[in-house]
Parts: C-alpha cells; sequence; structure tokens
C-alpha cells in the first residue's frame, strides 16, 4: 500500500485528517493502530511531548522502532479490542483506519474516553460505513452511462469478511449513526464529522480519485472532544 | 401519501422519531413543516403548553386549522428559508422529513438554536443523505440476484429535481457530515444521529420494508441540543 510505504503525504485524505488537529505543542498523544510510526513521528516533529503507539502488527512495530530514533517515542504491541491506557494520560487520541477492524468499539471509545484530560481529542479515520456496507464492495454500470456504487447490507452490523490486503481479514460495518452515538454515550462531544471528499486540486491532480470519491466516500473523518 | 392522511402511526419511522422527543409536559414547541397538524395535537396531549406550526402549504394549513380546535396550538404560513422565531421563545423545535427540501440549512440551523432556551432540544427526521444523493434514486440489480441502491453523487452537494410527488420538486442533498457541522457550528451539541431501520416487529409485519431500510435507509433523526 502506497499509504503505508510512503508516508502520511501518499495518503489523500491526511491534509483533512490534519486540518482536525490540534496545536501539537507539548501534547502526549497516543496512535491507535501507529503502522510504521510515519504519525507518531510528524506529531513529535508537530511539537508533541510525548508519543505512544500501539499497533497489532509485530512486523510494522519491528519497522517502526528501526525508523525512529526518538526516546519520546514508545511502541507497543497492543490489539484494540483488548487493549488498555492510563487514565488521563493522554491529551490527543489519534487513528487512521483502524477503528472498522475493532469489533468492540464500545470498550475502545470508554477507554479512550478515561485516557483523555478533560478538553482531550479524538481524532480519527475510519472505512466509511457506505464503503463498508456492503458484502461485495464495488461499482456496477448505471443507465446512460453512470455508473453507482452498488449499496446494500447498510443496516446490517457486523463482520464483513475481504480478501483485499490478505485473504479473510475481517472488516466491522456499523453504520454512522452508531459510530456517532456510541462515542456521545461514551462521553464524548461530537465535534467534525466529514464524509471525505477530494480537495479541487487533488480532484484536478487524479480525476480518477475525484470521480470516485465524490460518487460516494471511502473515509470517514471524525473529531470528538471529552 | 398514507403519512400525511394517516396521522403519525401511518409513519413507520414515527416510534423511533417519538423516542428521541424529551417529556413533553409544559414544553413550548414548534414544529418545522407542521402539515396537517398530527404532531401539534399530538404534541398538546402529551402535555405541550402550546404549539406553534409553520408550513409553506396554505391548503395543508387549512385542513389543520380546521381540524384543531384548541387555542393553544396556532399555524403560520411561513417559508423554511425566510422564517424567523422569537428567540428564546421555545423548549423544542420538531421537524418531520422538511429540512431536505430548505437550500438556506445554515441559516435555519442558526434561526432556531436562537429560538431555544438553553437545554432546549432540536428532533428531527429528514431524508438520509444515502437517499437524497442520486439524481436518479432506484434500486439496481446486482449480482447473485443481491438488489442494490444505486448510489452515486453522495460528495455533490446542492438541488435534486423529482417528479415524486409534484413535478419538479427540488430537494436539497447535503452529507451526513455538513448536516451535523451546521448544528454544531450553529451551536448545537449532537444528542443522536440514526440512520433508521424498522423494528423487527416493523419488519415482521412489512417484509419489503424491512429488506428496503435495511439495504438503505431512507430516513436520517437527529437530536441536537442548544
Amino acid at each position: 500500500m502506497a499509504r503505508s510505504l510512503g508516508g502520511l503525504e501518499a495518503a489523500a485524505e491526511w491534509p483533512a485528517v490534519r486540518a482536525r488537529l490540534p496545536d501539537m505543542t507539548g501534547l502526549r498523544v497516543v496512535d491507535l493502530g501507529c503502522g510504521f510510526g510515519w504519525f507518531a513521528r510528524w506529531a513529535r516533529e508537530a511539537g508533541a511531548s510525548a508519543v505512544l503507539g500501539l499497533d497489532v502488527s509485530e512486523k510494522m512495530l519491528a519497522r517502526a522502532r528501526a525508523d525512529t530514533h526518538d526516546p519520546a517515542i514508545a511502541y507497543r504491541l497492543d490489539d484494540l479490542e483488548t487493549f488498555g491506557l492510563t487514565a488521563g494520560g493522554f491529551d490527543l487520541a489519534y487513528s487512521s483506519l483502524a477503528f472498522h477492524y475493532v469489533a468492540g468499539f464500545e470498550r475502545l471509545a470508554r477507554i479512550v474516553h478515561a485516557a483523555l484530560t478533560p478538553g482531550g481529542r479524538l481524532v480519527f479515520s475510519q472505512e466509511h460505513p457506505i464503503f463498508t456496507a456492503p458484502e461485495k464492495p464495488g461499482w456496477i454500470d448505471g443507465p446512460a452511462g453512470r455508473r453507482a456504487w452498488r449499496l446494500n447490507d447498510y443496516g446490517r452490523e457486523g463482520g464483513r469478511t475481504t480478501n483485499w490486503l490478505a485473504p479473510g481479514v475481517v472488516k466491522q460495518h456499523r453504520t454512522l449513526g452508531t459510530i456517532l452515538n456510541t462515542l456521545i454515550r461514551s462521553g464524548f462531544a461530537i465535534r467534525h464529522v466529514e464524509d471525505w471528499r477530494p480537495s479541487p486540486e487533488q480532484a484536478a491532480a487524479a480525476p480518477a480519485l475525484g470521480a470516485d470519491e465524490f460518487d460516494r466516500p471511502t473515509f470517514l473523518i471524525v473529531e470528538a472532544q471529552r
């Protein structure tokens, strides 16, 4: 994946996610699903005082550790289904495209809320529910040459087995209402919800991406505050 | 429309909307798009102290007035694009399936926010963005007999001309993010967001409705608080 190998700038939605982040100066940050550590290193360059990155992949953490030379960044092998965090230990929780793999989102939301200081923020992206809903996601030809996204099963929440990155990976489909209500029930105030679309500049530079993302969103971006 | 003629109970999403309403006792209520006045009369029976119903249709208001014998209910011909409300004059703002006809949603949100007392609530339903997005909404046959909702143009906000209730009716498509962010910018706290689905009992009683609504939502229900 270009996004894993190329760093934050290789992810088209990164500028929109970055726009939701607070001033990073002095923040204690946790990155839920840190992968190769791109965000952890960016956060430190942007002024964070400490970053903890969690990931379920030992392989990705090994590379993250090899690429990181900063005693204020720590990585920990952990599973977002079962993890724990120090209560009040963080000012910002960040996550990129990880939450749609987590079945226990209610538990995750409670733990992240407790881990934040009052006023602390959770900023995350995940696959959009329109994208995770269909058992067989894809396009279908429509009338008058207008292709359409083949949407069904939006109201049927639960696991979807895909063979995309690896065979048998299970994604968890939740409606947008369920995602937001889970955060609200956990005590978060919703600050921003974004069905991500490319900027005009991005759409001009990558017309196929622009066409896809204006027909149906791939990414959901949420900013919530304790 | 069964829902206009048959009262609140003829609308399948009414129980879910009602579940978002506060105790009505003593509340001053405004109904934005009151139609025949079903909700206004229900609100009074449920304990509201006064109800103001606004609608752009003189014909509907004439019938609302004819069916209402209650000096605490007033109806007013008004347009949600240009209306005004007394600041702090209401404890609850309610709207059923009207906001997706309003182009000036930012203005509407500001006016409703100012019209509510602190702690007052806005509870509304509207057509779901998944439903309003396509220029030509409808189903398309999918592989293995699985029909799908023909979704496109989700990211292209603006008017959609339909010929459904009447020729040339214009609906306004906004993404879910835009709807919620507009409310947040106006000062509302988001309390509940629901991609409406039938209850198990409703799906059993109306299997076609159940199949449709679990494949793609028609209605969005939002509860917000000043």
